[in-house]
This record gives C-alpha cells, sequence and structure tokens, in this order.
C-alpha cells in the first residue's frame, strides 16, 4: 500500500537566533530537516530533546542534515519570552538555530505547533530532502533510532517518485518497533 | 585549635515562595538548614544543585532539617524575574520554599548573596541548630558526603559550647576529603 | 519502646582478598563497619552496591568506617569462584577487603550469608562501634541516606548503653522514610 | 579515491550460546553483521558495548541486521571459562547469540581477534551485506552515530559494484567527526 505523503507546513516563525537571517524549510530542499519543539522550562526537552538534537547537530555534516529548534512556547509564556530564550540557549550552550514560534492570534498554542498538530514538547519532526513530513514524535526517542531515522532519509536517492517510495518501505521495515516512550516530563498540550 | 564559627547573616529575601509567610534563619534555630543557592537558567543548579535538594528536603524529617532554596541572580536579571521562576518551580516540581535574594542597591550580585561572599551557583550552604555556618560550597557534593555532613549536624547535641566543639572535630575527622568538584556547570561570579 | 540489638554474627570467609591477613568483626571493634555483600555476576551489585561501598571506603576515614566486601555466592557457583573473583576485582577496580563467604556443608546458601538471613545480593550490613547489627537491607539504598546513616553511627558516642540507645531513636526520627527501593536487578535468594 | 574493501574473516568460534547451532558470516550474506567483541569481565564491555549491541538487536529487523558477541577472552583465562560465560550472560539478560573465540594454539590472543587485528575490548565490527568489512571500532561509539552507521549499510543497494563504491563514499560524508571516546574502561591487548 502506498503511504500519501504529506509537505511540511512551512515554519511561522519571528525572531530566528543563532542564525544569520531568517531560515525557511524552503531554503532547506535537497537537505533532511530535524526540527526539535520545545519549551526552555520543559524538563524534558532540557534533560532529552535538546541534548539530542545538539548531538545530532554535531554528528552529521551540514550537507545532509539541517537542525533547528523551535521554541513553541504553549504555557506559561510571560515567563519563556524571547529575553529569557536568548539568555536559556546561551547557558545551555545550544548552537544550532532557533526560531520563537509566532504566538497564535487567539489561544494559548503559537502558529507553527498548530500547523503541525504537535501534541506537546519536547516534539522531533523530521522532514526529507523533497520538503515531505517523515516523522513526527512526541515525547522521547533513542539516540540509536534517531541515529537510524536520520540516515534512512539521508541515503535516499531523490531521483523520482519510485525511488522515494521504496526508500520509506525500506526504512519502516527496517526498525521492527516504534515505540513511543512519553515520560512524565513530556509536556502535553 | 578551636575553629571559629561564625553566625549565618540572615537572609535577605523577597518574595518566598512555596512557603506560608516570610522564612527567617531566626525562625529555624533548633534545627539544621540547609540553603540550596542558585539561577534557575544555571545548568548545574538544574541538573545537580536542585535535585540533591529536592532529595534531602524527602529524606530528612522536617523537625531535623530545614531545606530552603535561595534564587541568587547575578546574571541574565531580565531572563529570571520572579514569574519566570514560578513557572520554573512547577514544571520541576520543586517543593520546598524558595525565596528571591534582594538584587543589591548596584552591581549583579544580589544581597544574600554578597553577605554570604559566594563565589557563583549552585552553592550549597549549611547551617547548625545553633545559627552557625558550618558549610559553604560552590559547585558540587556528591550524595554520599552531604547525607553524611547533615547527619553529623543533626546529631550534634546542643548542650554547650563544649560539647558543639567536639563535634565539629569529629565530623572534620570522620570525613577523609572534603575535595571540590567543580565542574564546567557551575557559574563563578 | 527499647529496641533491642543483636550483636552482628561472626564473617565465616576464607580466604580474604586485597587484605594482610584475615579480618575479624571483633578485631573492627571501636569502628564502624559496612559489609557489601555480592555476588561478581550480580548486576545490581556491579551497577549500584559495589560502586557505592568504593564511594563509602573512599569518602569516610579508616579510623571511623571500615568497608568490607562479602561474596556470597548462591547461585552459578561454578561460574564465581575465587580465580573469576580476583580477576573480577582487579578489573572493577575494588580495592577494599573482600572475604570469600564459605559454602555450606549442605544447599547452595553460604554460611555468613545464612547466619545474617540475607535476601540476596547486593545486601548491605551496617554494624555499629560496639558491634551490633544495625541495618541490614536487600536491594539498592541511595547515597544520601546511606551517608546519613553511615554518620549517624559514626557520630554515636560510646559511652554507656543510655547513649546508645538515644543514639537509635535519634537516628531513626531524622530520617523521614526507610523504603526500600528493590529494581529487578536485586537477586533474591 | 576509491577505497579498497576486505572481506570479513569468517568467525573461528565454538561453542555457540544463545543459538540454535553453529553460526557463520558465511549464512548471513544478504545482512548487515554487528558483532560486539567483549570479554565479560571489562567494565566498558558491560556498560556500555553489550547493552548498545542489544539495543540494536531489539531495535532492527532480524531481515536486515544481524546481532553477534564474540568473547574473545585475552586475559585471565581461567576466569572466563564457557560456564561462567553461561552465567553472565543468563544474569545480564544477553539474549543474542554469542559465540566464543577459540583460544590460540599458542599466546593469549584467541583466532577470531587475531584475525581481524582487534586493539581490545569491547570492539565493534560492520559488516556490510556482501561480507565486506566496513567498520572495526575499539572503545566506545555513541548510539546516534551507530544507529547511523547501521542505517547507511542497510539502505545500501546490493546491485553491483558501482552503486556499494557510492554508498561507502556517501556514509562517510553525512558523518562529520569518527572520533574515538576510548575511555579508561576500553582494555586494550
Amino acid at each position: 500500500m502506498r503511504q500519501t505523503l504529506q509537505k511540511a507546513p512551512e515554519l511561522q516563525v519571528e525572531p530566528w537566533m543563532n542564525a544569520k537571517g531568517d531560515i525557511s524549510l524552503e531554503s532547506c530542499l535537497g537537505k533532511v530537516v530535524l526540527i526539535e519543539a520545545f519549551q526552555m522550562l520543559c524538563p524534558g526537552c532540557v534533560e532529552h530533546g535538546l541534548p539530542q538534537a545538539q548531538k545530532a547537530y554535531q554528528l552529521f555534516s551540514p550537507d545532509d542534515l539541517v537542525v533547528l529548534g523551535l521554541h513553541s512556547v504553549f504555557e506559561h509564556h510571560a515567563a519563556m519570552g524571547p529575553e529569557s530564550l536568548k539568555a536559556f540557549l546561551h547557558e545551555y550552550r545550544v548552537s544550532f538555530p532557533v526560531g520563537v514560534d509566532i504566538p497564535a492570534d487567539s489561544g494559548p498554542v503559537p502558529k507553527t505547533m498548530a500547523s503541525y498538530e504537535l501534541q506537546g514538547t519536547p516534539s522531533l519532526i523530521l522532514i526529507d530532502r523533497r520538503g515531505y513530513l517523515r516523522r513526527q514524535k512526541f515525547g522521547a526517542i533513542s539516540d540509536l533510532q534517531l541515529g537510524a531515522e536520520i540516515m534512512a532519509l539521508i541515503k535516499e536517492e531523490v531521483v523520482d517518485d519510485k525511488s522515494l517510495e521504496l526508500g520509506v518501505g525500506q526504512s519502516a521495515k527496517a526498525i521492527k518497533s516504534q515505540s513511543v516512550l512519553c515520560d512524565d516530563q513530556g509536556c502535553r498540550v
């Protein structure tokens, strides 16, 4: 059965930190993109999600993988403004680009988070070289599995639809269980 | 040689969180007091200092040990205001009383931190049943050593000066090394 | 209510490793004794019990605390003979004295283990300065609690029965919970 | 520049544990093979290497990845015989097949270990679907990197020499640093 892929919605972010100018998914086409959606006061993000994203940022070549942070604040908004985020990124030595998810016109959930229908933070998003959304995961994923999933996308040959379709299937089969390890440190919306 | 003990300077704190009303060291006389000086955006505090203080709060009887947090902000002041601290304590489930160290009239170091001449955060302070400052430590201390030091103070009989003096000596001798483990996550002033 | 204390049964051990000659509890009178009962192929012992005993051995003064290992093999006897134990202690850098619990005349449980009625490995035993058995614990105990319990015994003044009795009471009160954390890595008999 | 690949030497193992009958690399052709060379009394193997291999065994499909343990004893031979190994595998819940590297006719290094010229334990070996040796690593490798390297080999299309050559190159480029993290728990020959 053919799996229908969706284009990853464009980021709605302002401002970017640790970056020279704005970053769009459009501009990342041709590379795999890892997005770590987090809140700076979310313990699961600080202990697991952000260190994992930082490791991926250090391990993979920037020609193959783009790592982006997405600060999707849906609670304690006053406590996690841009000034606080900036200090946080400095103290925790987060060196990859981080964008602030733009607050909604109404309601607590910011715009990008809503467009991806994220369940909470931390959430991991993987986008393939052609801009298709391939993975979206709330809570923790093991380093071993993440490394495998990133590489599966990196190794996809972007020749035509047929090769992509095969790639998806092979990746899914190669990993046995995709069980979610949602500990109590994940923050659901 | 007799060790000269100093009275622990009174806390200069406003406001208190996780507390019913204000707390003074004066009101803790008769109990051992552990003060965990921290900043909410200090990685060493989040990873080590605060969880350790929380464990001590859960382990020891409140009749013997008072555990207090002291939010001594000396950098990124705008990022760590009371609103942010309140959200932080909630998300990280810090349940012992935490007081905000009052900012200095001039300079970045707040008043209590200055009166104790703390080197940075996290810093651990131990005060005996009679209000004397017995231990002040910047950086990490092992759980094994902290448990031993707290109990040494708890077991001191507060009869007269002579017994106190003996107590100090015995405690010092019982622990071989008091080496400081200052990793790079401690934030010096 | 007065707590009745029992004298700790003498060790039945042969041979000793990491030691100059044999060690008896009799010869340790005047000091607190920590005994770590373990099996070299017990994961909970290797991950938790032995490293904790090693930390206690390094932290406390040998004038106050004696740390002893007790290799109480009750399963896989052929796999954990003296030759294997010797290599294990070398590879894991266990530097405190370790004695081999003497096999029973019949049955799998060795003699010292039987006399203490240990439930399995790892088990922690604390003996006070006068040779009384004060603590016996199967499974894991936190470093914070162990440090406190050791120091409570170190600080007991060995003057007469009355002071001992008070000491026991005070120690029990000072620690709120003595809940057992038996994870699946502890090996029950 | 074209990288010259070597066929992985056949295993010289007797007996196999956790296996139905003997296993040869020949019989694994068509699948990626991960070999974890270890000694049961090597702390780095127990803490890092074996748990990592077990995780890989659980994560990847057996149609794509074969995980094998290789007990390559080069010291303390008397302490790590087959009886001891059997108890060890049971206690540590190692569930993938483990083979005992056959002792050399002379010298301490066993035969398979010698043929691969392993530096010590733990060592990780990765073999591609066609039986070529692709990775050999003494000491620790991160889970993130291992997951990526395994998947890179899984995704290689085994069509002809040309595709293999491309595959190797892409994999090498996708991972920035292949720095060795040899901590003091690795045991060099």
